[in-house]
C-alpha cells in the first residue's frame, strides 16, 4: 500500500510517525523503509538566517521519525544546547528570539553546504535523511524558495518573525507565499500523489502549512487527478487548535476555527476541492452531517496523539475512512 | 607611535599580544584602542568548508588578543566543545580531521553571513573584531580569496589538508597561492604600511604566512617604499622552528631552517629585499655578523614568548632595534 502524506511540521510529524507505527504493526507487507510511505513537506517556513538555510518543517518531521526530537519541549533535538547561538548573539547577528540549537545547526550547515554546492533541496533532503532509517521518504513540496510572509499593521514580515517573535499576536491581514506562482513541485511530488493508494492530509496548519503546499502550481491539480482517495485529519478539536496558533492564521483568511469550517475551506474533491473524506475528533461528531452535506465523507475518532498506541490508532482510523468510500 | 605588524596565526598572535602589552606598559601616549597598532594578517590558510568561511589566522590573532584563546592547546577558543562538528561527521560532510569547535563556529557563521551579504572580508573582520576591545586593528592582507595549495607527490591539496590532515608529512614540492596574482591589498593595508613609524614582521611562517602576504601585488612595493624601518623577528631558534612545521615549508622552497637563512630569504631592504633589521634568539648570536653582511642590521635577544613579561620584552627589544638604525 502506497501512502502519501501532505505534512507541515510538528503535527504532521507526529501524525506521520503514528502512520509508520500503524503500518509496521498492521500492514507487514508494506515496506516502511522508504518505498511506500512518502511525506510531502511544507517549505513555506524555510528561511536563510546568518547564511544558513533553515527548514523547520522538514527537520521536525525528520527528527520525530528519527526519534531525535525533544518530546517535552515539542520541537527541536533532544539534549539540545545553544553554545553557537550565544556566540552569534555576542556578535550581534541572527535573530535573538530564534533558537538555533547546536545539534540543529549541524543539520542547517549540512543543508546549506549541499544547497551552496548546487544541489536542489530535495536532493539535499535525501542525503540528510539518509542518516537515519526513517521508514518514510521526505520530499520538500518544492525545490524553489517559497517563503511565507505575513502582512500585519506593523508591517510585512517573515512567517517566523510573526510566529516566533510575536507569537502570532499581531493580527495577520494576509499571508503571502513569496515566489509561489513560479514555483514547481520538487521531483517525486507529483508522482507520489499520482501513484498513491491513499493521500492523507495531516492535521497541520491549513493556511501556512497545507495551504502553502497546495499553492504550488501543479500540486492541487495532481490531488484533483489522482485515483487515490484524499482524506484529511482535522487540526481543530472542539473549536480549538491542537497546537500552535493556527486559529490566528485561519482568522486572517476568514475561516472559523472549527473542524467543519476547515473542511469547508478545503472543499469537497467532487466539487473541485481537496477532500474525499475528513476525520474529526469524537467531540466534534455533531458536525458530521454538515460535513457530509459538503460532499465530504466524514467520521469521528479520537484525534489526540498521546503516545504510539493512540497515534497508530488514528492512522488506522483515517485509513479505514479512506478505504470505506 | 604607529606600529604595523605583518602576521600569520599563532606565532604572530602571541607576538602582537606582547607588542600590545609593551605599548600599554611603556608607551602610555600611544592609543592601543585601535588607532596605533595594526596587524596585517595572512589569509592564505582560509577556506570554504561546508559553506562556511574559515579564516584561521585572523581568528587566532583575534582570540589571542581577546584573551579567548586556548593557551594549553595552543589554538582555538578556551572551553571549546565540538557538538556541531559531531553532527557534521554523522551527516558525512566536512573534513573529519579538521576541528570545528562550537564557539569557533559562531565566528565562522558570522563571517560567512557578512560575506554572503556582500561585505568584503576586511569589513566583516571589522564588525567581528568589534566584539572585543582588542587594542589592535586587524586587517586581512586581502579581501580576495587567495588560498594556499600544496603540491605533493600525492597530489595538490589545500594547505589545511596538508598541514592538519597530513601533519606536513608529505614532502611539499611547491606552494601555490591561488589567485594571488590578481589579488589586491585590502583597504587600509597599504596605508598602514606607508604611514607606520615601524613595520614589524612577526615570527610567523616565512613561506605560507608572511610569504603569502608579500605575494599580494602592491604589498612588497609598499614595504619597499615606506619611510618606516622594516624589522623582523626570526621564527627559527637554534635551527628549529618555534612551533608548527615551518621547516617543511622552508625545505620546499630551498631555504635552510636557520635564523640566518630566513633573513637571507627575506633579503636586505636596501638591496631590494624586505628587511632593515632582524632580531634573532640569543642562542643564534653567532650568526649576527653573517646577517649584517647581508646588509641587514641584526641583534640577538630572548625570543621565547613564555608569558606577558617575556613577550612584552621581546616587543621592546625589536622596537629598540628598529629605532637604533
Amino acid at each position: 500500500m502506497k501512502i502519501t502524506v501532505i505534512s507541515g511540521g510538528v503535527g504532521g510529524a507526529r501524525f506521520t510517525r503514528g502512520l509508520r507505527e500503524h503500518v509496521r504493526r498492521a500492514l507487514p507487507g508494506t515496506d516502511v523503509h522508504g518505498a511506500d510511505l512518502t511525506a510531502i513537506v511544507n517549505t513555506g517556513d524555510d528561511m536563510w538566517l546568518t547564511s544558513l538555510r533553515i527548514a523547520p518543517d522538514l527537520d521536525s518531521v525528520m527528527y520525530t521519525l528519527a526519534g531525535e526530537n525533544d518530546e517535552v519541549r515539542g520541537w527541536g533535538r533532544i539534549g539540545e544546547t545553544e553554545r553557537v547561538s550565544a556566540e552569534l548573539r555576542a556578535y550581534g547577528v541572527g535573530w535573538p528570539w530564534f533558537t538555533l540549537g547546536d545539534l540543529d545547526l549541524g543539520t542547517h550547515i549540512t543543508r546549506s553546504h549541499y544547497l551552496r554546492s548546487g544541489l536542489p533541496l530535495s536532493e539535499a533532503t535525501r542525503l540528510i535523511t539518509a542518516r537515519w532509517p526513517l521508514g518514510v521518504e521526505l520530499i520538500p513540496a518544492t525545490d524553489d524558495e517559497v517563503e511565507t510572509h505575513v502582512v500585519t499593521d506593523a508591517g510585512t514580515m517573515h512567517f517566523q518573525e510573526w510566529w516566533t517573535k510575536h507569537r502570532a499576536a499581531l493580527t495577520a491581514r494576509a499571508f503571502v507565499q513569496k515566489n509561489v506562482d513560479s514555483a514547481t513541485p520538487a521531483p517525486g511530488v507529483l508522482d507520489a500523489i499520482a501513484s498513491a493508494d491513499v493521500v492523507l492530509v495531516a492535521p497541520s496548519n491549513p493556511v501556512v502549512s497545507v495551504g502553502t503546499v497546495l499553492g504550488i502550481p501543479g500540486i492541487r491539480e495532481a490531488l484533483a487527478a489522482t485515483s487515490a482517495p484524499v482524506v484529511g485529519v482535522s487540526p481543530i478539536i472542539s473549536g480549538a487548535v491542537v497546537r500552535g496558533m493556527a486559529d490566528a492564521c485561519l482568522s486572517a483568511i476568514g475561516v472559523e476555527t472549527s473542524a467543519f469550517a476547515v473542511a469547508e475551506h478545503y472543499g469537497s474533491r467532487r466539487n473541485g476541492g481537496l477532500l474525499d473524506a475528513w476525520l474529526v475528533n469524537e467531540t466534534d461528531a455533531a458536525s458530521l452531517p454538515d460535513i457530509e452535506a459538503l460532499g465530504i465523507r466524514a467520521a469521528a475518532a479520537p484525534l489526540w496523539m498521546r503516545d504510539a498506541d493512540t497515534s497508530a490508532q488514528l492512522a488506522a482510523d483515517v485509513l479505514a475512512l479512506a478505504t470505506a468510500g
